[in-house]
């Protein structure tokens, strides 16, 4: 999940900030205070992270782990020790996790409204889909206006396997959805800090109901129970959709008529124009588009030897699938077609692309363009917007290296 | 990797127990007096396998360590934290991951032999493709004659992912194979006993030259570098192949006219018949055959309640893949299709099916019987043999839940 956008995050900061601390919600204020000073001294990994490989994971806050670039392998499915985080609100007790199957999520807005639990979820279906996870501030720290929120480069970004049953199983266990509705709409259950109108805190977003054909309500991820860190005992899983739609321990799905009256949905991760204010009317961070980067060799590694080097990196199309890579070593002056190399998890999951180049001595700017297969390609320039969301510029994920 | 035949290990624990002694090696010898004795307290996860999720493992000894069959997810991918293990050897000292990029393979049997770095390796390309992994000896616990060697049932088996450079790569770097070579022969580099023919503890193993054409020389397993425990830092992977021909830390690959003299080879993991000696002219354990089982619903998780239930496990044809699979409620009397979830990571990996089925008050005898692409369908019976290998009976994988 992703952070809010400027403006309702300073509002709320400046409105209730001493009621966050009265809740405890140290971690959270933290947060933004790091990223308001960008120098932050490497920190621990949180409590509920604890389980995570520190060596692969950049420390933003307690609530904002980014996977360094150079931890990223070839074998397509993210390890969940490297899985990044984004929390809007602090995760829940662990205790949630305690008896899983007691879970109780409330479905609304279908023929049959009710509440069932996580037991009974297991009993209507079992899908099993690979997406990419991704925060849609995921590459707000090449911004050159640097907006607030965490200043991810490419590691707030994933691509794993869920397990859970479909959503669509669900509504019609219940009757089908109620007429007239347009949205479907995810509750999370985290425990709200006490003295804050609950709407400016709440996370709860909406998305088109079409997505409701490819969405699952998750227990599982990479072959083990569902974790805290990532949303367990249950989670919300639109595929191809940014991460904030992605509700973590849910506690409530709604077919709705209208979107979610949470500031998150209302003001919250929109693509606000510069020298705007967020307002609904703007387009809400939904469906991914197609999105590619290197993440080998890097700079970081050390100078290269002059010679073979295979460039490397993962490329997406959110609903849509991969078509095709291009690499260039140039700075983007020519291209030439990457391979698609490795298992084809399907049309959410990333693939993996592999160039090999003979590299001679001086510097080389490499970048990678995606197509997906609807024809779309990765544009040079990001889209401009006060929350640094979408950033899909092949330019900006372009990386330096140097042969000595 | 899997146990050695039962007239072998005798034979060296009866020649040699003092020099593996003195060498260090009481885990080894201790693996084998564990099972002896069969009923095991639990024990801890060893050193080199200490970061596993100690609760999804059954730890048989040091060097054997099993998937519960509870613990197997429905992601498709088994986490590397639950991934069994066999050692036949002690593994190396964790030192060898020091420099990863500086280990050494020496490649014979191709036109221009030479010796090559990992750093090497990375330059002639790259590959990433999903395998089951899996000990020959797993199933080995449902022979009624209770074989010598560890008593697997079904967690001595993961599907896992693995990156690196295939081994077709590397032979046209180097010229191509010698003319008359029938065999890729792979070396292990752990560290042998002082006192003891290096043949009769060498890991050394021959598989067909076809075999080359899929084969990979692996540096990353589930997008992290190899562990140790898995053997790391180079890992050859034969796709489709029993796991003891994947030789961990491989410090020679040969092509070879014939195939190893190395006891492992010449008479460990052959099939031979009950009452005979192993010999070289038995059928080793190379390609695996189909084979499938059900992970849930499991006796262990105590008795249902009646209704619906997912009946779900995993199947794999070995090099083939999978084109079905049944799943039968009354023990093998009558089948229906089972559906095939989840992303296809192509032929080397297995299938996760499910069938909802609703159950009434009662036990219920539940199988599962998977067919290969090529049409072979896994057996009822196992092929006896005194090793107990290469157990893909349906029966002996039936699993009798009771619902009240």
């Amino acid at each position: 999940m992703t952070p809010s956008t400027t403006l309702p995050r300073r509002h709320l900061l400046a409105a209730s900030a001493a009621a966050l601390s009265a809740a405890g919600l140290a971690s959270w204020t933290g947060a933004a205070q790091a990223q308001a000073t960008a120098a932050a001294a490497p920190k621990p990994l949180p409590g509920y992270a604890g389980w995570k490989a520190g060596n692969a994971l950049i420390v933003h806050s307690s609530s904002t782990l980014e996977t360094r670039r150079g931890a990223f392998g070839t074998s397509v499915v993210t390890p969940s020790s490297q899985l990044y985080v984004r929390n809007n609100l602090p995760a829940p007790d662990a205790a949630i996790l305690d008896d899983r199957n007691a879970w109780v999520v409330r479905v609304e807005g279908v023929k049959n409204p009710r509440e069932l639990t996580l037991a009974e979820l297991k009993t209507l279906g079992l899908e099993t889909v690979a997406t990419v996870l991704q925060c849609s501030g995921n590459g707000r720290g090449f911004f050159p206006t640097k907006p607030s929120g965490t200043p991810w480069t490419v590691g707030a970004a994933g691509c794993v396997v869920w397990s859970g049953v479909p959503v669509r199983n669900v509504v019609a266990a219940l009757g089908g959805v109620a007429s007239g509705m347009a949205y479907v709409t995810g509750t999370g259950g985290e425990k709200l800090p006490e003295g804050v109108d609950p709407l400016t805190v709440l996370v709860e977003r909406s998305v088109p109901i079409k997505a409701m054909e490819d969405a699952i309500l998750a227990w599982e991820m990479n072959g083990e129970p569902l974790s805290l860190a990532h949303g367990g005992p249950l989670r919300l899983i639109v595929p191809g959709y940014q991460g904030v739609n992605n509700i973590k321990y849910i506690k409530r799905l709604a077919f709705t008529e209208a979107q979610s009256q949470a500031r998150i949905m209302q003001h919250g991760y929109r693509m606000t124009p510069p020298g705007a204010k967020a307002s609904p009317d703007q387009p809400s961070v939904w469906e991914m588009t197609v999105k590619s980067w290197i993440n080998g060799p890097l700079p970081e590694q050390g100078p290269l030897k002059p010679g073979m080097v295979q460039v490397h990196g993962v490329a997406f199309g959110g609903t849509r699938g991969i078509k095709g890579v291009e690499v260039s070593v140039d700075g983007g002056k020519t291209w030439q077609a990457a391979q698609l190399i490795g298992p084809d998890l399907g049309r959410f999951a990333w693939r993996q692309f592999v160039l090999p180049v003979r590299l001679g001595a001086g510097t080389h700017v490499l970048a990678s363009r995606a197509t997906d297969t609807a024809g779309n390609v990765q544009p040079e320039q990001r889209e401009e917007n006060v929350g640094g969301y979408n950033n899909a510029s092949w330019a900006d994920h372009a990386v330096t290296v140097s042969v000595a």
